[in-house]
């Protein structure tokens, strides 16, 4: 079986990859209003992707914002399973547009890798799904998945999926499953075939500072008047203390410890320091006193800056006070952090750190993402753990703690299933970063691991994936 | 001759009217280095408005940068004391532009003022200068002035004057002179004639954190290494205490505090904090605890921050870890304050506060400007107050400490001159911000007082500006 779904899946990479460098072309960026009707576009392309490949329901449905394809495969078998599986087509911004070495929208192959935005996160993985299910079809010879498939590709994920709950809430009749296959995470390296079973949720606040009404020359007013830039800075710096702990109160209240069976666990991940470091293009390590790197990036809650500014931005120096500043921060929760209390914890944190003569304006990004958990010991996890090392020629596969954020919890928590982690990037795929690439091998393993999941979860059966 | 000077000034305002409205069209921003042919048009455009006056000599200097003007008139009376005028001919940039109602480079009147970048800063200022000689002229019958003019046109004052000290030491011997004037600066009101009697200094840094090679994901990477925004916003805070005080060791050092009668003449100044909370137009009033709003702007080294940024600054939001971040940072001296010691100090506290990982440059806008003091009790100041108040119709004019900063030092330490300074802005001009003006009364008023300037230092005496 490994073997007739390998041989399909080399036979017919070329179809994956002409796909992939089709829908590649499209900047469906839907942090950006003025690229709506792009985001429209890669939606309807991947919609046409899915009836190509031979899903017989294909919709698309609109939201408040950015539309969601819908695509649906029932089995013919009446006793099989129904698998969710979630990713998203819309992409990250590009900017800064100037470092990276070629078009984001026009994707080049360069040896083992294709770049291009959106080639890892999340299209090249939303890809090797279509061709997963041909394989599974063609090397069982079925004519219908031996699971009921839904797919529910999002296009909001990028910008914090301010609608994606509320079309969750909507159609959760038509969603109902015995189980959830994430698609929009990494694996550790192309050699440590790895899973997902813990997701950290995400916060997300524009907070913008008023000052005078307009720039001041700083020569003549300053020191006498309240200055947003230097304000903000007051705030950002108030963030962390000096062990990069966060200072906001009550801010690590409701987080969880892990246990001692998965402390025990990360200790065997295969961790790098020095190849993360190199893949950070950073000069050090840095972060919370007290935690591993491993840990830093997985288990523990931060607050970052994403972005910062203020005042005279171009060459050369203007002696003003400006008018206006913002800082951009994220948040990253653990279990059991709840947005909605971190959001109010930091609100009131901002306010208090807001000067007098300063008003401020805080722009919260959608309602915040809640973290997720994937117990390993469940027959769901166990089933993808098979297909996964039986495209990679593997024993074992290792569980990671990710830090991106997508709506999984809301997921979870709306549907009541449990749910999987299959995807492929890998640490150094740049997401987010100028030069986005995918390791084509990845995507082609992805789509022998999808081929094979779905034999293994029809064979675990719909009680089965209920422990 | 007051009045006589006052009606030749009102029957040919509308050459001074007509002559700023064909300057300020050219758009000599200094700090952009694009704009170098502009700068260059505008000393061009004011060479000829000079020969246009009648100065018998009027010379384009260059410099390694933006060029400089010089005019001289000289006196037929040999005895003549000679005076040299300073002024400059660039102006800021416009940003942010969209902030303007008008075109910043068409002029527009508006009522009693005019609108136009460089209207009060300084291109309006000068051209009351030329108006004033004219008037000088007629009133006393001369064809030569009673004093020896010396026009010294900078055009580079809007970026710090880097190539002045240079070109100062070059031409030392041509710029010989008894009195210096300086002519860009301002005045308490329009009712309030008043003139500067000690200039702070200024030192500018553009400071940038380089920390990974490229934006990073911050789910991925963040909390793990350092953040350049992070520490740019740290650093930023770090520059005072809650008490608005500086925190760059050895700041205060030299500090010269103000003497007795100092402090009772600043106590005199009709400071109306109400009113320059409204000029402002700003919320609250803020600063270095313990001190007067006066004595904030005027007498008290200053550490501002003119513009911070770093990582996204698009709409909604991008969760990355920037790779770069920035802050230009402006600092105010007094007297006796000297920049390479404030730059020396300023250095070494940014590296204190420049975390393992980041990269630290720091870009100094030229070797910074030093304070300097107008002493009260000489010949020229006084000379000064009684042309100042024969235009204004006053009994006095208040000293004023003005927080602006140009190349007064080091004018006064290379020609060992004793130094005025005649300038007509008002608080609300908006100079260095959107929407600059010029209250056209004023310049009338600055040409009366130039035209009996050069009378009363004529009757001073070359001895007298001695003392």
């Amino acid at each position: 079986m490994t073997n007739d779904v390998r041989s399909y899946v080399a036979d017919h990479s070329a179809d994956l990859l002409a796909d992939l460098d089709a829908w590649l072309r499209i900047p469906g960026i839907s942090a950006q209003p003025e690229r709506r009707d792009e985001v429209i576009r890669s939606a309807e392309w991947f919609a046409d992707a899915c009836r190509r490949t031979g899903f017989p329901v294909v919709e698309i449905w609109p939201t408040d914002g950015m539309p969601t394809v819908y695509a649906e495969w029932p089995s013919e078998d009446p006793d099989a399973p129904t698998v969710l599986v979630y990713g998203h087509h819309d992409v990250q911004p590009v900017d800064p547009i100037e470092l990276w070495h070629t078009d984001p929208f026009d994707p080049t192959v360069d040896g083992p890798v294709l770049r291009a935005r959106g080639a890892s996160d999340d299209k090249g993985q939303l890809l090797f799904h279509l061709l997963g299910v041909r394989a599974h079809l063609a090397t069982t010879g079925r004519t219908s998945p031996a699971v009921t498939l839904k797919f529910l590709i999002e296009g909001e994920e990028e910008s914090g999926s301010p609608h994606f709950e509320a079309l969750l809430a909507e159609r959760r009749d038509r969603l109902q499953c015995d189980v959830v296959v994430i698609t929009d995470t990494g694996m550790l390296a192309e050699d440590t075939p790895s899973a997902v079973t813990g997701m950290r949720g995400l916060v997300l606040a524009d907070v913008h500072f008023h000052g005078p009404d307009l720039d001041l020359h700083s020569g003549v007013f300053g020191g006498a008047v309240p200055n947003p830039a230097q304000a903000v800075a007051r705030l950002t710096a108030a963030l962390h203390d000096d062990n990069g702990r966060v200072q906001v109160p009550g801010f690590y209240d409701d987080v969880l410890e892990l246990s001692e069976q998965e402390r025990e666990l990360l200790t065997r991940v295969p961790f790098d320091e020095a190849r993360f470091l190199e893949t950070s293009k950073s000069r050090a390590l840095a972060g919370e006193a007290g935690y591993s790197t491993l840990e830093r990036i997985g288990i523990r809650p931060t607050a970052e800056v994403n972005g910062i500014g203020g005042g005279y931005q171009g060459a050369g120096s203007k002696t003003i006070i400006p008018s206006d500043a913002f800082v951009k921060l994220s948040f990253r929760l653990v279990a059991n952090q709840r947005p909605a209390a971190i959001r109010e914890a930091v609100h009131a944190f901002i306010e208090e750190h807001t000067p007098p003569g300063i008003e401020c304006t805080i722009n919260w990004e959608a309602a915040g993402v809640a973290p997720c958990l994937v117990p390993i010991d469940t027959q769901a996890y166990q089933a993808l753990s098979r297909a996964v090392c039986a495209a990679f020629d593997a024993d074992l596969i290792l569980p990671t703690w990710e830090g991106g954020s997508g709506p999984e919890a809301a997921i979870q928590q709306e549907l009541q299933a449990p749910m999987v982690f299959l995807g492929v990037g890998l640490p150094d795929d740049q997401i987010h970063a100028p030069n986005e690439k995918v390791t084509l091998s990845m995507l082609y393993k992805g789509a022998e691991a999808a081929a094979h999941l779905w034999r293994e979860f029809a064979e675990v059966g719909r009680e089965g994936l209920k422990s």
